[in-house]
């Protein structure tokens, strides 16, 4: 077998055979297959597409490319949750505790940010103590005993998805949907829960621009993922806009408290429910509506929260700092941004807010930056909402008093105006079961 | 600029800019750009195309990327050929001297062969003491003095068409129109004749298998060349059996001097004659008819095998072997091949019968492989010809015994035959001016 015949068979739409996908990923993985011929075959792919069948195969071969994570002693039990990231998403750490609390085992490997989205496991670590790594014991330990733990991607977790990713990267060869689609579920069939929830963003803030490009991917997703046999249900989730009022990594810890002590209502919590509801109904194979009033009850009965501060606790996270907000470090500036205009907030373009908490210390360029906790931006109006000359629009928090100015100018020329009264954007735009 | 965008741009069905192709072309040649980056552009180029903008500049930039030749000194009257390449393609040994005997100026660098198809610089290697490489004064000199000089190509000329090309030979994209066209042209371009020629072949020899895809071809480079700023036109030649009847190093030699001193007629002789015919009419600027009684007068006068010793002997090789070809080494084994049925040959695969001939030691198959020139194949039967159960089909010409049973039937399964009489098979299916 040959990598040539491979990509001229793709590059001429034929549809591979299982030992053609095997033959790239195991060649690719090892070395011996060079970047210039799989970022040959990526483009083919990116004009050709995939069938059904490629994709499984795809996805199955990077998935058991590396290590994988065995749950089997967990039974059905395990969930587990992708976003396809957006800006102000803190939703794991609210819905984690949410269906924990109601038997959901939430075995969970999470990302770190990058670029103008946040990443969960940042967000834990602005918790004094939190540890984003675990022997395979202590988290196998802690997942049984407290029903949730949440660390960072092991490093030997499908090594082709790592590799051919950051190929993709540089080669305009990210935005194929076979190929989102075996990256995502590779990574999720490797870390072994039986299922799935995936929150598929759509919006100005999202990888997905519009309804129609992310429910063709949640689709294939759903797909792909029954059949490596999971139970799987995507949602189509705004991000138009960001997520919640907080953008930054303990803002966005403290606006999750928030919500899971039943203070804060609004988009955050409705799509927090929705997310956990789908979740819970996968696991516990019941109706949608049975399971939304066992999610709402576990945040009106104070359980979800308890259940947070027992897993923050469990992994070495100082738990009070949740019972009492205040505690965490504040930003040496807080900026308002006021209004200049009367008018209706028409749009807000939820990557350039994302990039202007990365600009205050909230996120990295690069891999290498370190962040800043504390920094972030507070979003005091959004979409929708009616302005007077003069409102604060935001708050950015920062401690390096240099970059408010460049964070102020992408702030406020991602906010759009409007005379007129603007109607409710949708929040949830579709389930895929 | 980044080769990011440039990428991003063309797969998205973009026309690069000219300073986006200068970009990758000086990038991708300085060894900035690196490969899997080329690779996929070349292979979004593929599906997308080029405009005649974007591959008029593509050309231009690779036929500067390194050394070029100056010929302006010989004025307008210099003139270039170039084949895609076949099996039994010596026509360049017939119509060079042919039209540097009607005051044409020949300076021309050639490749040698590779896999299926024969390159000129081995077939003049067979005379012993040509010399395939001179020095630039010495070439200019023997083109002023002689009227041609044909050496091998220069290291220097075009890094970036030979280096782009290695990478679309392992990457499925050699076979992209605005790719083929930028690579031949700009090697045209950089070694420097005001008029050339092509000759495109078409059929089961030829790199384009079908006239339509020959015709596009054809049409662009012609396009391109005029474009650049060329006197050009193009012939498309069958090359769906071998050319003539010799396939093999000095067999070839031996054949091209039957034909220019008169002692053969066929279908070598037909096609050496058309393209010597358009050559000469663009360098003098005159009508076909007219060129073409020059090009016959030329042969029958012997002015032409006269151009032909003097050029060899110029070049250092022994003309004496030209007027008594009995000289030239003769095989140790002269296999015939019998034919084992009665019928009329339908088709003869001529890829197929250029391997032949390289596993009797004729061709390489890689770069390092070495040649012999008495080894080869001689057609006694051609398309179209009766045949009777009995005949003599074509004799193997070899030093290698083990070689012959593999060549037998490599040459015997390229036959097909037909009870019926079989229409004569075109020639010259075109000629785009």
């Amino acid at each position: 077998m040959r990598m040539y015949d491979i990509i001229r068979k793709k590059r001429d739409g034929g549809e591979l055979s299982d030992e053609e996908i095997s033959f790239f990923v195991s060649g690719y993985t090892r070395g011996e297959i060079p970047d210039y011929q799989a970022s040959a075959l990526c483009m083919a792919i990116f004009f050709r597409g995939m069938s059904e069948r490629e994709t499984v195969a795809l996805t199955k071969f990077m998935a058991t490319s590396g290590d994988t994570v065995d749950l089997s002693r967990f039974g059905d039990f395990t969930i587990d949750k992708h976003s396809t990231g957006g800006v102000g998403d803190k939703t794991s750490l609210v819905i984690c505790p949410i269906v924990s609390s109601l038997g959901c085992k939430v075995a969970k490997m999470t990302g770190r940010g990058l670029g103008h989205t946040g990443g969960t496991v940042d967000k834990l670590e602005s918790i004094p103590g939190y540890r984003t790594t675990l022997t395979e014991d202590e988290f196998m330990a802690q997942v049984e005993r407290v029903g949730i733990a949440l660390v960072g991607q092991s490093a030997n977790l499908t090594p082709a998805d790592k590799k051919l990713y950051a190929l993709r990267d540089v080669t305009a060869t990210v935005d194929s949907i076979p190929l989102i689609t075996s990256s995502i579920m590779s990574k999720k069939l490797a870390a072994g829960s039986k299922n799935i929830v995936l929150d598929v963003k759509v919006g100005s803030g999202a990888f997905m621009k519009t309804a129609d490009d992310a429910k063709l991917l949640a689709e294939n997703m759903v797909k792909i993922g029954k059949s490596c046999g999971r139970n799987i249900a995507a949602l189509l989730t705004d991000m138009d806009r960001p997520l919640g009022n907080a953008v930054g990594n303990s803002l966005e810890v403290i606006e999750a408290t928030e919500v899971l002590r039943g203070k804060k209502r609004g988009d955050l919590y409705d799509v927090c429910v929705a997310l956990a509801t789908e979740m819970t109904a996968l696991v516990k194979k019941i109706p949608a509506e049975q399971a939304r009033s066992l999610v709402v009850g576990s945040i009106e009965s104070g359980a979800a929260f308890e259940k947070m501060k027992e897993w923050i606790s469990a992994q070495g996270g100082d738990a009070s700092y949740l019972e009492d907000t205040s505690k965490f470090p504040k930003a040496a500036h807080v900026i308002p941004i006021i209004s200049e205009r009367d008018g209706y907030i028409s749009h807000m373009n939820a990557e350039q807010i994302g990039i202007a908490a990365a600009i205050l210390g909230a996120g990295r360029a690069s891999k290498e930056d370190t962040i800043d906790f504390a920094a972030g931006i507070i979003l005091c109006k959004k979409t929708g909402d009616k302005v007077m000359r003069g409102d604060v629009m935001a708050y950015l928090h920062t401690n390096v008093e240099a970059s408010i100015g460049a964070a102020t100018e992408r702030f406020t020329s991602a906010i759009s105006y409007s005379d007129a009264p603007v109607p409710d954007e949708t929040l949830i735009h579709g389930i895929i079961r």
